[in-house]
């Protein structure tokens, strides 16, 4: 039996009230921004240090054992492989609510609300946040940032307020991508850019529009779409066509305005196959790819691969990368596991070393990943409610990247796997094998060859070696 | 990427002053209870008429065309077979919410709260519903019906109040089943009866007990547990054994209350393999019939299959119901279906004809279902937003059973399908055979007997043309 | 399409000697060719009639209850919508061995051998086959019709022989596709087109060409491209890139080739998952389609959709041909179906009726299918070892296929479905709705216009009333 | 366990001959039994040196760089944590045949052949691999190690004649288990023990009984039931309770049978959830418990967890381990892995060290594994066809459980996890807590303890921490 998913709203508006009360006792903080207007005072993580590396020897769970930002690795600084990101709704609005449960976390900076006060406590929590754990980079959504409103115009006077701050926070810090919110409000439930209703593709129009500017406003790097409601739960009800129609229109206008407004970041498109709906339009890399060629819109995107979406759809981590690498599109890294186990989106702090070590191969190959970066779109479990979690998940998720990294250039130093890739296809680095490859070689020149040459001797794959090699690289 | 799952609670507390005021300006209808003290007038659903058998070449939506509820079929009456049943929670508390957005349902008696005004509103829609239906039963979680408290005292006492409205309305109408909400508070994170926490145990003792008591009042025929957080999320933080154990204390303990009070309906198991948990201790049929068995519970319990768990488990649901009648542990059917592309529980109303045959003919195989019966555990898809379709989607899914019940009548009547299985068996109809099936041929015997035979004739096994006998039934 | 799983030809001497015998002890038909140099006397299938169309009440396995080849629906006879084939591969050379198993199909024509003797006393069944089940055409694999050989002029030479036989044998029967076995030779362990090897390139493209031209022989309206070793198994050994490369390089050969013989049939892909490697490069319709723009190959191929593959690749059947369908693509079907809870390919016979309306209600969208057709890609279970098998296989599947033409026919007439669908979208068919249409309304002009609309309108996308007419049309 | 797919021997006559002339050519070893009547000279494996343990450093494919046998951890030696076996059937029988393709392994000693000579030469080939590789077990199917026969009696004659010359060969090497296939032969394509023929249960006693005898004779110290034909390809032609009716008579017999013989190993039951059928019944961990459970067999059996099937069955290969564990079953560990992407049996050597680590945990828990070992129920690749390939699969697979061992005995020694998992439940360590685990708290006791303790306190699960904790440990 299933749950209404519904809050008790009852005692929430309660706890507005009670913990109100709590936060206005507290006075603000001499380092604050505008007067502590927010009621807030002093650390938001008043235990925690600065996180540094301590090397594998460390049993300090607040401490890095493998990164180290400044290291170089293949010539290029540990943190300018990585160009880590923090993402703001799961660390900073995930609540632990889940379809069978309601939030589970009371961060003390909290009061219950929404409200544009709280909002902008929860940016300074922000750059407190990435501050200590050393990153460069933050994410975001407009409605995580900021209160939706009754209207546009209200959605984006609150919006424009927070941005404001964040501006005067960031610092040196920079936004690695920004996005809108099409998925959760009511509104959005046939679609943004693919509802059945005008109204709703207009609005959805407006409220991209205005994470753009906000987005080139704060200096972001990239901006992504993430269609989670563009696709449809059912066929019976659904015109595909003319839906995928005006998806390509939308990113089209995408497009124009971007250049209008001299925003200079890469558009990615961020695939997931499935969840919230039974059928998402940017299913994988390669059906991505098909939709922005169609369209004519393939120079235009890149895309954000997602580890957790990547094994929804039936494919490795590693395969999405490497689709999205061969066909020119390896934009950004949204990095995250799921559970092998579960047919839903668990966005979990990556541990798997091996996994890491492959995605590091893949952006090796690539030549690194800027503009984009590695975004934590990964959240703590529900159960996992002591603030310090907040920091150990993302230390363990960076780490584990680390190694991945330096586990990847221990095997690109050492070379032999490479070669042993190398001489499964040397038979092609002839001189008739030059010929196939130039689009030289007709089908009667190949049968004339197979009758000279007779039955083709066909070498062991040697994958059990590959994998040794890889896993003592470990 | 994943959204934060809260409410837009700003909107949401916005939103229960609108309501109110629309309610407070309707007056009490003249069949009320209780001075209609829940500010409400007149139908729920106005336009809705009582819902009828029209028979096949109907067009009409809110009319049957397959179920005929005092019509015969195989010697009992249709309603008899089904004692087809309301799931409270999704008709009346499923907002539409989902993982990824807010909830979409607004119903005109809701007003954005869960008072108990409003929880003794639903009460009198509910059985509106149900009459205008024309089904005798409906199922509830305690905390569906009633509010919860901010103590337990406070939660039991919201739960008499709705209990004894309950009572005085159901009139011929019947409770199958009850059952306690041990899923959606925080405190219940880790589990109840296998939290990792005494007093969450505690709690969730004394929280069944009033639950068995409210069933048993209301004359529930059955009571359920569903343990949808009795597991775990990650093995290397639980200690699995003692959990297990746990449960086995906490169902030995409610059937010792269910004995001191009187209770004899059934107690019910409902198996489901994950979600919320990564892993479910009830995982199917047969994982949970192995932990009856281990501690001595088998004779106490039942099974109530639902069709989405057993396909999530990797069973189709004929094999869960099959595993259950054949194991003496077949009571309830909570009559759904998934996705089969889908990872997660979707409970929608089950509309493949081929799988209610299936199901019927196994329920006929058991001599019905009674005292259980089968639970609509079946919600509106989240865009469906209309009053109406509650009704569209109880009525698809009753008409789609009885032609279930209509087809596996017509197989059994033809004769065809059992004799073509009796056949595969009939070697072991024969004097050798008889042995064998009474544990009197030991391996010598054969052996002796397999040098006499020889190499055995083994004939077809006909799946084609019991594809072919079962689909002509359809 | 599957493989039979044979066994190495050359290698079945012993058995050949045994059946010879037998074999030669009966006389040649009256009907025969070639004086009946294959041996075999009389009629396949002496104790089948020919199949014909008795209508739903009948009883008999042997007769269609649905399908009626000339009748019209919607305008076309049946046949014509259909356009079924019988799979040579698997009702003539599938054994029923499986990965655990060894064969258990003993067809009395069979000896044991796969000489030229029994490939040509099969092409006689196989027209004996058609010609009783009433269907017009057949597909086939060269390694399936005729024995492979020790070098390609004697494969090439031993298929001549067959198909100069099929060529008389099939009178106004034609071939809906032929295709090259690129998988089954241990040579294409690692892919035809995109083995390591460039031997084995050359190999796979003589034999493509040997394909192409018998299939033109026969006058076959399509040539297929399943690749079924065209992928990896493990990234650490592969370089993707370049294997895709190769592929290109490949069919561009094969189109040109096309071209020179004046062959005008379709070029079709088929797209599959996986299984036998890990990952195949046709993943599904999307990716495939991916490849095709890629490389410029969009307007030189069409897609052959199989149900099966569809399900293994995480899609609904019907999703894949809508995807093919709106891409332009949708070339073929090959019908059958997988078991939802298997995660391999079973080409089973397709039973369910709801599918079979799906997907005609995509044929009629289309147009209908033709030059395509219905391959059956399915075959009995293992377990089914009856002659009469192969027909009531073939019987059941026809018939489930008629069973969806009609409903869809019914639906289509009926309207209600298509009108709900169209009434969803009809804000688009505005003023401004077709500006967005024709890429005509920027960001700007679209966020001016929910500043005047203010929150948009929402309806229900009605899908449980989908979903009812849909069924009350089964 | 995974068989091979050999051909129909009988049928290999052709080949024989060929072969024969060749090897006939070689002359016979000095260390020969029965003066080689096999035809085979030297060494099987002759470049391969016996593989040493040469530490992490090494780079040489054919060395141990983390097994070190003679090496104590935690107290034990790790060849006797292990008790490593080869698996016959992969490593001797697997030809790299798949259902798409033929066999590709041509291994020098094979002559195509299954002759006796050839069956006696493998089992030289076995005994020098084995020692090569410095394992001390092996484990065999009847069928793998002698041909099959026209009759039982020449089967068992076949049989005799192999198993007297293990017996001389194998010195001080054991037989960890021995088993029956009783999946490839036609007969039984609907079960052995639950075939619908009374004929076929009667041979798969006679069957099993030999190869009970068999094992006892080779000192097997186990001996293991899987059913992978014991399930159903369909329900609708299946009486499944009949069927489990007759599995638990043939179990019981066999119990019987191993006590008259005197047999002192362990029975071990192989759960699979399917592949080869559709549902198998020995389903899981917890599926073949209740079976066992409900048969009165619980005592009498123990588990052999095999990592490839328990994924396949939708649970973590830790998780059945552990279900197997708690459940006082955990006989033997079939030590493989199956491809996360991938829904059938790919029977890889494990490479995951976080897997092995997790393994090891349990095993280490369950005070060892003896009298079962770790079976290497593994295969190469189809593409990995060189000898060579063999050793490296088992270096690979038997250094990566050196690593699991490694790890857990750090992770145990450490302590930091397993006092999370203890401190999670220490609230269960009070007074209260005990009565709760005795058995002795009732609902109304517990209510009494809620109403005085109000809500419950709950603390965070961790699991990001336990995570971190297992990681830094590989």
């Amino acid at each position: 039996m299933k749950a209404p998913k519904i809050l008790l709203l009852l005692l929430l508006s309660l706890q507005v009230i009670a913990y109100t009360v709590i936060a206005d006792s507290q006075t603000c903080p001499a380092t604050n921004i505008d007067s502590c207007s927010d009621g807030w005072e002093g650390e938001f993580f008043p235990g925690i240090p600065q996180i540094k590396y301590e090397g594998p020897s460390s049993k300090n769970p607040l401490a890095f054992k493998y990164y180290n930002a400044e290291e170089e690795v293949l010539g290029k600084k540990m943190k300018d492989w990585f160009r880590f990101s923090v993402a703001f709704w799961h660390t900073f609005r995930g609540t632990g609510g889940d379809p069978f449960g309601a939030p589970t976390k009371s961060w003390p900076w909290e009061d219950g609300t929404n409200s544009l006060k709280i909002a902008k406590r929860r940016m300074r929590a922000n750059f407190e946040f990435i501050n200590k754990l050393g990153v460069d980079y933050w994410c975001f959504h407009d409605r995580d940032i900021a209160p939706d409103g009754k209207t546009l115009e209200e959605a984006n006077a609150n919006l424009d307020e927070v941005v404001a701050l964040a501006k005067e926070l960031q610092g040196n810090k920079k936004v690695l991508w920004g996005t809108a919110q099409l998925f959760m409000h009511p509104r959005y439930m046939h679609g943004g850019a693919t509802s059945s209703e005008l109204g709703v593709y207009a609005y959805a129009a407006a409220q991209v529009k205005k994470a753009m500017e906000v987005t080139h406003y704060l200096a972001g790097e990239n901006y992504v779409f993430w269609g989670g409601r563009e696709g449809y739960q059912s066929l019976l009800n659904t015109d595909m066509e003319r839906e995928l129609n005006h998806l390509a229109r939308f990113l089209e206008s995408a497009v124009a305005y971007k250049k209008k407004i001299g925003f200079n970041g890469t558009l990615l498109i961020e695939p997931k196959p499935q969840e919230p709906t039974k059928h998402q339009y940017d299913w994988d890399a390669a059906t991505t790819a098909n939709f922005l060629r169609k369209y004519g819109l393939i120079d235009e995107f890149k895309l954000n691969i997602e580890c957790n979406h990547a094994t929804l759809s039936g494919h490795s981590c590693h395969h999405e990368l490497e689709t999205a690498r061969i066909n020119g599109l390896l934009g950004n890294i949204d990095a995250n596991t799921g559970d092998p186990q579960v047919g839903w989106d668990t966005d979990q702090f990556l541990i798997d070393i091996a996994e890491a070590t492959n995605i590091m191969l893949t952006v090796i190959r690539n030549g690194g990943i800027a503009p984009g970066g590695f975004n934590f779109d990964a959240k703590l479990r529900r159960e996992s409610t002591d603030v310090e979690d907040l920091f150990i998940g993302h230390i363990v998720g960076m780490d584990t990247m680390a190694r991945g990294l330096r586990n990847a250039a221990k095997l690109i130093e050492d070379g032999s796997l490479d070669e042993l890739v190398r001489k499964r296809y040397q038979s092609f680095d002839s001189e008739i094998g030059s010929l196939v490859e130039a689009g030289k070689a007709d089908f009667e020149f190949l049968e004339k060859k197979v009758k000279e040459w007779g039955e083709p001797k066909v070498a062991s794959a040697k994958q059990e070696l590959a994998e040794m090699i890889f896993q003592y690289a470990l």
